[in-house]
């Protein structure tokens, strides 16, 4: 059982060279640290709570920018698709495609992404109870794609609220296929500021560490070096500079829960 | 203040005939109660539970078949995309356009419903609580059409299990657009048997007698002249033979909120 | 089918001479209305939010206004219980023993209540599902008391916020006892002004209206001259001059509902 | 920061020679790992589901068992307390009184508590916002007794459901005093056996490894030798011959914890 892979980076996809600057720093860290980095980062903010909100650089020049971090670190990338037809695009740039958590049971979407080869990441539905993500898997496993990762991002709990259940990694995990917890989003509060999302980014290291007690095969941290003002997700995004500390930290628990 | 209008059909187009019949005695029932009708029938069921789920019909043959209950009865129809590329061709067969729930932050999808100049109907998602409908209505009326309707179609309570909070529709109300209740899928109970939705098919009148009192523009309710045999939606149909015992009760409580 | 019965009065017992004029004023005008109506008000408030809150007149002084009530107008008083040891002493001055919700699952006061004599009106717990209520009533009816009403006052919804499932009226009332819709308490927003409870008070004629027309056997509104300087519940009681519309709105639902 | 104190016991105290053998074998394994022993266990259990289940051994009893175990093994013991008049009595038994979550609210219980001198462990009601236990404190602080401990024990998750929020552990460590997760309660299913509680066994060490991983003072599980056969619990316990290896492996996270 190794140690925790992470999925990191900036929310979206600034610029070829805040990408270059973010990876760079990111693939430094997770070599010192000894774990394995996937490079994350969105070409395209699909569904942002409100339509003034920024949306991206676009999906051509952000595979771009992806697969230039890819070759030039050495290290898998990770982007989310929202349309089927994105999905063969985006596999010849990245290694893992991404499935939004409301697009989770998208039937045509899942089918595409599957049969792009590419490794899978799909986040369960806020509207999804942990065992019905098996259905979700085996529509992409009926592709013969069997790389699949499933996250847990949190659950709708009331309004504008979401809530983890820790139960649900290792009720995932019985798919067979590896869990990731995604730390920023679970910290999300939908809709919380009218027209952009809020968040609590001081928990997301406190419900990181839950998760990997619990047992995970990745975490998922979306982090900028200046949240505060990053174009989407500033509210949840953990400063770069504080990653080292949460990850030490969650790396000392993952020797535990692996032990 | 009129009388609410109905918004039924069956949950899939199963045939041109099955179309033909269904719309024909909706039509009949709905002239006669004095109401108005919208048919309503989807060409693809994109989001089913599980992949052994019937899809349905297709695109092009469904929306031919929507576009001969049209001009046939006189009535105008709806039906729901998925995809950004359907919203124009779809818009030439049918009146509304209906933004399925798990999509109703999709950006894209709301604008190119919008720009199609049909109507729009958009249910509130699960993980949405009602006033950040107002975000999701402003998308679409960012096309200049505002021509828009709001549909509650319940929220997420716990696993596998849909609530409607009735203060929702007030709440939806203000902005301005006209306010729907889906009775059927309300009491849909989401993967509750495993690779399908359950459904609580005896409380769908109940929760739109609420629904009526409280005050709405339209009542959405799919029916199928024998629900236990359909391909979808069948446990939480309404059987045709029922409507109109329904209708009637429910519209004595529309007469009265709206006396 | 008759009409609904009232349950009404201020939340808190505040002084004989506002008891006489608040069940006199509502005494006149259900019976103008053609409506029975049960006077509630409370001699102690036993779970406020925090210690600062006012608790109310106490046991002995309360129930002697009630008693009071009782006698000069002719009708029937309900207060609510704390302890088992209560009942007894309660019952002799009022005609209904009110559970509270957070109480409901509490054996020894439901028995004593049940032994008392005096009709039970159980809250349903903000904890509990709807069909769990089969439970609660049976250790009432166990004492041979079958005198039991069944009240929903909204459940947990995430934090600081309830919602009323609709479908709990029509499923409480498969025990065969009459169901209660308690509009005000269903507003509370408990918590949420930090050291008390919020509340809507907007929303209680709407979820009311929504409640009849599902069917019900008596509707609970609390009500004050001057709700805003009301030593508890000012947020959700409905001001007294307002009683008058809003019920005969909800005659008129009623009527259809049990027509 | 010292390890986590275990409090722990057989959730009913079943007889004298029960306890003895409970008490003993708890407090050789809690010696043995160097970790504080808590005892804990009822006299009567106030709020079963129906009517028909064990309530208990009554309070004189079951007082002189839990002051014996105290006395024999030199370990401070727990029980729970149901009405005010309870609170001086219990306290002369034993060291630390506990709160029922759903009377978490009860002002009279809260401060008979408070006054009885004894410590006070409030259990967060299921309906509670975990800020909202600020103000249940200050009641028993009121009383000058500030030897107060704060236990989550999950939240009411639509119905027959509860869910922990991990946030709940730093968010009423706030209020300085000593936070205590209790894992078996956590995994209850309330009322899902119609006439019982489920429960999840499987899931107790799992949250219990995830909330010592957030950081907390104390842990709670219940535990017996045949949970099977207990008269109450039984779905959520722990058996004693797993004891060993849960808190050995909680102690490792622990450790991490406050290292």
């Amino acid at each position: 059982d190794r140690p925790f892979t992470l999925i990191s980076g900036p929310c979206q996809i600034e610029s070829a060279s805040h990408a270059d600057e973010m990876a760079g720093a990111l693939h430094e860290l997770c070599s010192r640290l000894g774990i394995g980095l996937i490079y994350k980062s969105s070409f395209d903010k699909a569904n942002r709570t409100s339509l003034g909100a920024a949306r991206g650089i676009g999906m051509q020049a952000g595979l771009q920018i992806l697969s230039d971090v890819r070759r030039k670190f050495g290290i898998p990338v990770l982007t989310d698709v929202h349309a089927a037809e994105q999905c063969r695009i985006a596999a010849e740039a990245v290694d893992v495609l991404q499935i939004p958590a409301f697009l989770c049971r998208q039937t045509d979407l899942l089918l595409a992404a599957g049969e792009s080869g590419a490794a899978v990441n799909v986040k369960k539905g806020q509207f999804l109870a942990p065992w019905d993500m098996a259905n979700v898997a085996a529509k992409i496993a009926s592709t013969g794609n069997t790389r699949i990762l499933l996250t847990e991002r949190g659950t709708s709990f009331g309004y504008n609220t979401l809530v983890n259940d820790m139960r649900a990694l290792p009720i995932m995990a019985q798919t067979g296929y590896p869990v990731v917890f995604d730390a920023t989003h679970s910290v999300q509060q939908p809709g919380a500021l009218g027209g952009a999302s809020g968040g609590q980014r001081e928990f997301a290291p406190v419900l990181a560490r839950a998760a990997v007690a619990v047992g995970v095969a990745a975490v998922f941290i979306e982090t900028h070096q200046d949240p505060d003002h990053a174009p989407s997700d500033g509210p949840t995004m953990i400063p770069f500079r504080d990653m080292q500390a949460v990850l030490e930290r969650l790396l000392a628990f993952d020797r535990i829960a692996k032990g």
